[in-house]
């Protein structure tokens, strides 16, 4: 491994590039020069997300390219930026291995103090099936997958001749009814009616969309009269909003609902779940899923181990019930924090006293899509055009960046007078190696279908039905580590068989091109799967099919 | 396999939507109303590219959004759309098998005509290396992967530590001195300058830009004086203009000349090598590459089957000295042979006369960047400023759609007036499985370095060897169908051993990740590589590894 080498000024070293992050360094570097200390910011993607931005991403008001604003240009000269991967944190030898560069080299980088503000990870395994089938709306890529997802659907609408093909393709299921789910379901539903136009086999009637809200209102982080003002303005527009609705299962074809219901849809949308990032589940500091401080925002028990924005749980001073609290995970809280946080850095470098954090919110907004709004600003509740019209200066102000801002607004303005885009830009890139779940009587495969793919059983059961030609049928159960597909070797094998989970059942799919490469190359992985398909049948049936 | 039902009304089916498709179905339409004639045309994509603004994709002038059209605003509601890859042609049944929908169902679509505009695809097999390690430029998805992957090379060289690793990410080599190369490696030169500012740590002395060309000059469409002004406007701005040199091979780290020299490099762009589609070899017509079509674009001994642009060999008429001519592959070509073929297909139905094919091209214009370029029309030489200018304005002329047009002026506008964006929006997504080339001698791993996936020797050797800490060295020769990586277990695992390719060498990759998956999921695989590992070593050895 490669060791940067040490320099006589201390080195600061920031992980993540939210605003907890790039604030902090900013604030740093206006409190001591260049020359006094060494500022690094890693990052894995090299711009800087406004996530409240990314519904209008997925719906293809903004380009993705102008939504986000480059680390380099926020940070400037004076404070290192590295592209790279942080893959694991010695606190004892205070470095941080990273993997950069073409060959994603192992780089030794180290710290003095290292702040951790790289946010959270997506943690969707508390519902069966959610992690294998539900998108996400994290991160820019996210956004700009959940449009070409949808506009695929649009395609895919529109030429089918099976009308439970052509349901599932127009139902859209937001899972969360926080600011991001009801942000990204108004979205979708503008986007929908915009596009509608381009596809003459889709009509309005057919199109669906469903918000799953656990909790009894939406917007929990606004008053309750701004949540029914949502949901009103929601409904009123044909989405169809379920409170006190959860999902209890995700496959490839539907969602299962706590009411026993299921709606078939191959669109699900999870703005709920966040979970620690690998890194941050790798200290002891990590509780509750989130890094604990003390209230100079200090890891607990660390010297020069820190950590801001969502990645942190900071407390607060308690109220007047005398609970604890804690800082909410928000931009606002976040860039408050790295004001704090570069003081006491700098405090600590030069012996000073630190100070605690506290800060009080000015107030919330959302856009519900339709030119509408919710929102409270310094107590007072606003609703509709005008809240719409305040969260879209707000956010435009919040936006770093003059060259972000201008083409942010150009976006909006040409939104509104041109028709919206309906390039389906990415191609579905399956993942070769990817996760699948069925529920318990689901079909895997039908007879006439093309084999899609290598199908491993990791837990539960798939039930094969084959019925020869002449009638005999052949029956085999598939457990853990037992596989079908075995026989795939031309991308147009339509299978005999039947293919059913007769439990829930989670499985690990070889995409066909990917096995059908692997099995050209590879000739001990071909033999194995040619020995496998020999030992499936019993030798008078394997003839017949 | 599903079979869409057949109509009275006669179904011409066209497959590709570049030129020649497009303003085929368009023309048709024209002739004859929706009710008597069934237009359906089958793209892979829903966009219409128009191909020469793709360097400026690449170089982030034009957002990849903008420099496209979706086919269902060109064709509108009376021609059918349809969001397909086509696997294969049934000529005697009429239909055609194409992947449709999610799960990419095998549909069958019927057609009474058959267009075949498909264009063609990269064909790189012709230096060893190539297709493994060189980018493309011929959709809009290679030209978006080529801008990130340089600025990814700007990121890496901004970060490292090696002075070989920095002069690989920052020398960009063109392979091919036509339009295409010439236009690219002009806007990778003119992107270079406009992002250093960004990257302290990278001067301009230390960028490398070099052109190879087999042919003694460039733009052989053009006359040869305009390809030495484009030389020497290239040469004037830095970039390296290599005439009469040919590629030998292309690895992971270099090329190398025909005159035995290597150039370092990260980034090879190929513009050469045009074969024909999967579908196009599958048909008996294809010969050189292309389709074989008569003078009314029919192609040989076929009725009903029909081919135009890139696709397409059609005859001209003899010129003076009598020698066979064909249409060459440009878009003015195809747009005018879409008329014929509108007409032809027209005429057979309705038992008129067909007519033959021929047309004499208006001119043609390259930019060479930097706001020049190069151009003839009517006979008549142009240079400079007012050739790039009349390029720019010839091109927006072609570009179909109004809102696309008014978009990439927009564009040119903005980049006029604002800095270039540096946002390296995808992720670098290497396919699990991918392959790579190595030259005779070449490292493939050093001690030290990561482990960053499993290797399949696929023709060729390796040599491999490990010094135990007691200094006994062990020497493994890894040939055709063995492997390397077996023993990966995590992703940090530190490679001891030393290993080089004994001989011109190509392997198969698993990256690191997709391994890992593969092992934790598929027991069985994880048991064949336990054994492997254990079988490479002598036991005593193996021990001290």
């Amino acid at each position: 491994m490669a060791t940067d080498s040490a320099t006589a000024t201390p080195r600061i070293v920031i992980v993540g590039g939210g605003f907890g992050g790039v604030f902090a360094a900013r604030a740093l570097r206006r409190l001591r020069p260049p020359s006094d200390l060494h500022i690094e910011l890693i990052n894995n993607a090299n711009y800087f997300v406004f996530q409240p931005l990314l519904p209008e991403v997925a719906s293809g008001i903004i380009n993705a390219q102008d939504a986000v604003t480059p680390h380099r240009i926020l940070l400037g000269h004076n404070i290192h930026f590295r592209l790279a991967e942080v893959k694991r944190i010695n606190v004892d030898g205070r470095t941080l291995a990273v993997l950069q560069g073409q060959r994603k080299r192992l780089v030794e980088v180290p710290w003095d103090h290292l702040v951790i503000a790289g946010g959270t990870s997506a943690a969707l395994s508390q519902v069966p099936g959610l992690e294998e089938h539900a998108l996400c709306m994290k991160n820019l890529g996210d956004a700009f997958a959940l449009r070409n997802h949808v506009l695929r659907c649009f395609e895919w609408a529109d030429i089918t001749r099976f009308a439970a093909h052509k349901a599932r393709a127009l139902c859209f299921v937001v899972v969360g009814g926080g600011f991001s789910g009801v942000e990204t379901i108004g979205e979708l539903a503008d986007m929908a009616r915009r596009s509608l136009r381009y596809y003459p086999h889709v009509s309005a009637e057919e199109l669906r969309f469903v918000l799953l809200q656990r909790g009894d209102r939406l917007l929990p982080e606004l008053p309750a009269q701004l949540g029914a003002y949502a949901q009103q303005r929601l409904e009123k527009r044909g989405i169809e909003v379920r409170l006190n609705t959860s999902l209890t299962a995700a496959t490839a074809t539907y969602v299962e609902l706590d009411d026993d219901e299921t709606l078939p849809t191959a669109t699900i949308v999870a703005t709920i779940g966040s979970g620690p990032t690998p890194l941050a589940t790798s200290l002891p500091q990590c509780e509750r899923g989130r890094l604990v401080t003390d209230e100079y925002l200090r890891l607990r028990g660390a010297q020069n181990l820190w950590a801001l924005g969502d990645a942190a749980l900071i407390p607060l001073p308690a109220g007047k019930d005398s609970k604890p609290r804690y800082a909410p995970p928000t931009a606002q809280f976040a860039v408050r924090e790295s004001k704090l946080l570069a003081h006491n850095i700098n405090a600590t470098l030069q012996g000073n006293t630190l100070r605690r954090f506290d800060y009080r919110p000015l107030g919330a907004m959302a856009s519900i899509g339709a030119y509408r709004g919710v929102g409270q600003i310094f107590g007072i509740n606003l609703t509709g055009w005008l809240a719409w019209f305040m969260w879209r200066s707000f956010y435009l102000m919040m936006l770093p960046g003059i060259v972000t801002r201008l083409r942010v607004s150009l976006d909006w303005f040409l939104d509104y007078i041109l028709p919206r885009s309906i390039v389906q830009l990415q191609q579905s890139q399956r993942p070769a190696v990817r996760f699948a779940y069925y529920g318990a009587g689901d079909y895997v495969l039908r007879p006439g279908q093309l084999l899609d793919g290598f199908y491993l059983v990791l837990e539960g059961r798939l039930e094969l039905r084959i019925t020869a030609p002449d009638g005999e049928e052949f029956l085999r159960q598939v457990g853990p580590q037992e596989h079908i597909g075995d026989r795939l070797k031309h991308f147009d094998t339509v299978v005999r068989s039947e293919v059913r989970a007769q439990e829930d059942t989670r499985v690990m799919v070889i995409n066909w091109d990917d096995l059908l490469r692997l099995r050209e190359s590879f000739h001990d992985f071909d033999d194995y799967l040619r020995q496998a398909a020999e030992k499936q049948y019993p030798e008078h049936f394997y003839g017949k099919v």
